[in-house]
């Protein structure tokens, strides 16, 4: 499996290295723009998008222009996120963030530029069918706009600025948003692309819920017991910005029964379809969750 | 014609008046949104469009998805070109910038949602077909993208800081891809929706590209003779900031000279299309960029 996640996560580089041709116009826009595409990140989301299409039709390669979309709606989010008025991020994966770079109006464009790219990428695709095209675009921007990622992300800086209160409940929302989205779409957007029945699509759709939730429970337990040199980055960070997490609202315990809870459930829903597919693909998804330490 | 005019901005004010529902999330970034998408403006855009359609069909209302989409679009340039990072300008129209009212980093997440939203609207419309939703998807995300919109804010951001030094040629490629290429979708989203001939579409590209720079010249012009109560800002203010304009490069004459010049090519081009469609609509908005006071 191993090596199926590393082949994907090349496959995913070559085409990232080539997609954003330099532009007749004589700036260096492009350039930023390829600066945080090509920044490393473990491409979690597209390989996860390839898996579950490779599960499904042994053929994962049509899943790769939305695969590519994905990484770059991901990437502009970091983008905008790092910027002075958000969370004001120097560095991010070791390396310096676009901004530092580039400058902050630069980044804002790159950032725009990427989300916008996006689209163009899914519609030019030239394997899928165009309705298949259209289902993908209309959930991609759902997941990334107002009512998912965007939305998330504001949410955020509302309960980061104590704008609003945070109970387990708007925690949830937050994450199911924020980053939940996105994860919900790879695996989504795979079950549009294989046309499957419908109580397939429910269980895989239950099953990204509850692995999107364990990514950031899992991050938050990092954030207390993780080695900072793995983590690329401090831990304690949350609890000195007195951030609410799984930990600070459960507990180190309730948010490791919580982590299990959802651990046990992505199970349970994989189980529902393991009798028309081999779900090993996402079983390792699930392990990878559970068991990474950055 | 005004008053069909008057007609299709009443019903794009409409749909702008519901098009961005208050989200489950508890957040504000929906008011936000909204409070520029409602700011006012002149709809030029979403009226070229429905104008366009309107000639080649006689009937508009098949463009009002496109329509919305590219005035979310422009609107979400205005909200981040306002930015501190970018022009850092405190009024627009008369009314506090989006990121005055409601701070600098949901300005930038109101943006990223509008832009968002804008694939979306156009992916869930109900009356056009899959292909055609498709090339207005791909022709959207080019026009606004790195080689069209964001990259011509890019080349005057760049033109702006005397990174890069400005002649005709570059003034000339900063307004076709900054305000052009949404100008030029206008007009062939249109002949998209109603498959016009190729040398149709030709003739209505052409005439897109020569009312674009029209624009922009006289843009210019009234920043050295307009009136500053309609205007709505100072005058002088492009000579102020050592700004390279169509006057500063070619003195007034040659810029009076250069707008004659694009408005006789504008209504050469409708007149190839004439024995085929009644081009009043179209020459109206030749009138309008020429005579325009604001």
């Amino acid at each position: 499996m191993k090596q199926k996640v590393n082949t994907f996560t090349e496959e995913i580089n070559n085409a990232i290295a080539v997609i954003i041709p330099q532009s007749p116009l004589s700036t260096n826009l492009e350039e930023s723009m390829s600066y945080s595409l090509e920044a490393g990140g473990k491409r979690i989301r597209p390989v996860l998008l390839l898996l579950t299409l490779d599960m499904l039709t042994s053929n994962h390669e049509q899943g790769l222009s939305p695969a590519l979309a994905l990484e770059m709606i991901h990437t502009y989010s970091l983008i905008h996120d790092d910027l002075p008025p958000m969370d004001n991020d120097d560095y991010r994966r070791g390396k310096l963030t676009n901004h530092k770079v580039y400058g902050e109006w630069k980044a804002i464009l790159a950032g725009d530029a990427l989300l916008t790219k996006a689209f163009d990428v899914v519609s030019h695709d030239e394997t899928l069918s165009d309705s298949v095209k259209l289902k993908l675009i209309q959930r991609l921007s759902q997941a990334s706009g107002h009512l998912g990622m965007v939305g998330g992300q504001t949410l955020d800086m509302q309960s980061e600025n104590q704008e609003i209160q945070i109970d387990l409940a708007t925690l949830e929302q937050i994450h199911r948003t924020k980053t939940g989205a996105l994860i919900t779409f790879a695996v989504m957007a795979a079950s549009d692309i294989a046309q499957v029945e419908n109580h397939v699509a429910d269980a895989l759709y239950e099953y990204s819920d509850h692995i999107g939730l364990m990514f950031q429970i899992k991050d938050d337990l990092l954030d207390i017991y993780g080695d900072e040199e793995k983590l690329g980055k401090s831990v304690g960070s949350d609890l000195e910005n007195h951030k609410s997490t799984y930990v600070s609202l459960l507990g180190l315990d309730g948010a490791e029964e919580k982590l299990q809870h959802h651990t046990d459930a992505a199970y349970d829903c994989l189980a529902q379809i393991e009798q028309q597919y081999d779900t090993s693909n996402l079983k390792y998804i699930i392990e990878l969750f559970v068991n990474r330490d950055h």
